[in-house]
């Protein structure tokens, strides 16, 4: 009989990942290159340095190097909070009565309660080394902008964080816990910036987006002394990152001596998707075996299943680079589910390309079925999903329903869902939309994408 | 030059508890029996099985066992969030320039977010198995609630909750998660009871108590039929699940050479403090070498540091049977302070009882010290602590600062405060009251203490 599986297995300080492993030193082809929108030529390096700081802007052009090495002040950052568990889902498994093994990585163990700190720490960390003195970012759902508030806090940086003001106010305790953190934080569109103030002097009673945040938050970088912008998501920077999760996850899969038949992820921007995958699309690229990779999206969202492949702006203000990914329309509007993380018009181009070479898939689902598998998963696991995890999780319990005896999944538990807990009240009392995504919308919006 | 120890240790799944440890049996006096408040006798165990069903009112009686084995289901419950882990605070002594090292036992990585769960667990198996049908409790801040919901949930156990309508009110995320759950959450008083409804009557608008809402939990756990009711703190079998935390703190320091030469909790009711401290209070006990204990009331809820030592109610509404406590009063009415946890009236009797005998120290602190403590806590060591916890962790500060070189430190990190957000924003604010006592208060509300 073979040895009992723990329901968590933690890697000691010194089996932690002391490399971040970029995935693009594997590629066959990288994806094309990012556009500058004001000459529509590719972005060259000195383009990102106003914006970014030096070492990320290096990371973001570095596409051969299969390791670099994470920075001594990062890695005992990284200690306090991972390596975050990989957990067997026994309850989860018992319930629903699957022959197949599921594994999650957790990465709701730390107080900004996602993934995201762990691109947040570097991005904090080499702005610091290069001595700027504050940074700027924005958030939506608003676990960016915690784990940014989290590491910044750390390093005593200063950080203004532009939050959509609409999500300000339906979430009191994300805008709370970053303020406790020390971070300034502005609802938006708001009066401290050209671009706020020209949105809502177009429209005073706006509640914000995402491409608007973006502008105020860029705005403010470009015009402070020694400022820099910051972003949790779609970069390979972040991607480089957040590669850490899946070094951690293949690690400790060997220390049981398991190897997955399908890595799953949710995905909105393609951090955590990006992240979990890949040591194990290392595999794949080598041609040795490898497991099938599940990229989840929101049905009302859906860039991977029914999006375009094309260049497009990455925000709807249309201010920063293009890029080539699938695209639904920077002038999309996604409809108002409750995973605002989820709630992106692209992807990572990274993850974009992997998915043009055929080498990942995409499923989309309902809100509504994936809120009733995080319902499951807490009554069972005990763990209370962000409304973005569910979406790997609903995927996660359709496929253990039609497992192979012995087959092994392994999924990515990006966050928790306790500053969510207003989208669990309104999922129990039924008030959800299961939003259908009319073709002709994504045509519309379409329409707007630049021939390059 | 000794091993570089790491910020967290984990105990194996070998490794953990496989009993509770009874500190009961190595008392040499036991605490002053419960008295009947109807015959004014001491509760015999035949008085407490319409209450609570039978196993715990063994363990509740059960001063001589010293170790009680942990049902099989329990430890496989435990094994989902336990071992927690026992952190070294590195970055907080670095802040604090402390010649002392810090250690702490951290319970807020499960989903209800406290130690609660320890005794939430075993409290719903052993329902369970003796076929008892629903269960009933009360829950004011909401750590309680929460755990139970969270053990209900997983052993498919019909929950009724009836929490303080002021906190419902105040805490909508902490009544939304335990309705996701599945409990049932009334706020009380309601109209649902006898009890309910005569303070309803008198006081239309009140909003509720911890005394109301144990009056309507407990009867109606006693009129209906297969239904009892269950308690999250003072009982000596609540002390007793809880001591799982003291005995993996106690492996983990050892398997790091360490001994504390201070262990600290905060104190509400008593289940974290009496929890932490119990394996090394049998140290003290049997004699051997053995840190000091300190445990932290809020200066606006003393009753360990100003009550007085005699029999009182256990509730406002003189239902429940009589404890021999340090009470501040069954009528003592606390101010609105932000640490709800810690507004109760009297203690744990094992933990006055170890008072009483000069075998504990306590301490108590103001508002807004501890929230400032734990916003240091936040920025270093990454954690947000709920307002009961910081708490302690205002006493390790102070403790730290004035420490001997090499000298140890170990406090219970209680709880997540991401449910009490709303707290740390009012303190933001600058909106929070340091709330002075008054001697005539107490004096007043200790004349309703019956002589026995």
């Amino acid at each position: 009989m073979s040895k009992k599986i723990p329901y968590r297995t933690y890697l000691s300080e010194e089996q932690m990942p002391k490399y971040w492993y970029n995935l693009r030193a594997d590629m066959k082809e990288q994806h094309d290159p990012y556009v500058n929108p004001g000459t529509m030529k590719p972005i060259q390096y000195e383009d990102l340095l106003p914006v970014f700081c030096e070492e990320l802007v290096k990371q973001e052009m570095n596409t051969t190097e299969r390791y670099i090495a994470i920075p001594e002040e990062v890695r005992e950052f990284y200690k306090t909070y991972r390596p975050s568990p990989l957990i067997r889902a026994y309850n989860l498994e018992k319930e629903l009565k699957t022959p197949a093994k599921i594994y999650y990585k957790f990465e709701g163990n730390n107080t900004s309660g996602s993934h995201k700190l762990n691109s947040a720490v570097a991005q904090v960390y080499y702005a610091k080394m290069q001595g700027i003195t504050s940074l700027t970012t924005e958030t939506g759902a608003g676990q960016w902008g915690t784990a940014l508030s989290m590491a910044a806090a750390y390093f005593n940086m200063p950080l203004t964080v532009f939050m959509v003001k609409v999500s300000a106010e339906q979430k009191p305790y994300r805008k709370a816990i970053m303020e406790t953190f020390g971070a300034k934080v502005i609802p938006s569109p708001s009066d401290t910036t050209d671009s706020g103030k020209a949105i809502l002097k177009a429209d005073p009673k706006t509640g914000g987006s995402l491409g608007c945040a973006i502008s105020e938050a860029v705005e403010q970088a470009v015009k402070t002394p020694n400022c820099r912008y910051v972003l949790g998501s779609v970069l390979d920077q972040v991607l480089l990152h957040q590669a850490i999760m899946g070094s951690e996850a293949k690690i400790a899969m060997e220390l049981l001596d398991e190897y997955p038949d399908v890595v799953i992820g949710c995905i909105g921007g393609g951090s955590n998707f990006g992240g979990i995958i890949s040591e194990y699309m290392a595999d794949k690229l080598n041609g040795r075996k490898c497991p099938r990779f599940i990229a989840v999206e929101p049905a009302s969202c859906p860039s991977l299943t029914r999006g375009k492949y094309a260049y497009d702006f990455c925000d709807t203000g249309k201010i920063t680079p293009l890029a080539k990914m699938y695209t639904l329309g920077s002038g999309f509007k996604p409809s108002p589910i409750h995973a605002g993380g989820l709630r992106y018009h692209g992807d990572a181009p990274i993850v974009c390309n992997l998915a043009a070479e055929g080498l990942i898939e995409a499923r989309a689902y309902y809100q509504n079925e994936c809120f009733e598998a995080a319902r499951l998963f807490l009554s069972t696991e005990g763990f209370l999903p962000a409304p973005e995890t569910s979406h790997a999780i609903k995927a996660v319990i359709d496929l253990a329903k039609e497992a192979a005896p012995g087959s092994v999944i392994t999924f990515l538990y990006s966050g928790h869902g306790l500053l969510d807990l207003a989208s669990y009240e309104a999922y129990l009392k039924g008030g959800l939309t299961n939003f259908e995504l009319p073709q002709e919308d994504i045509d519309t919006a379409l329409k707007d994408c630049p021939e390059i």
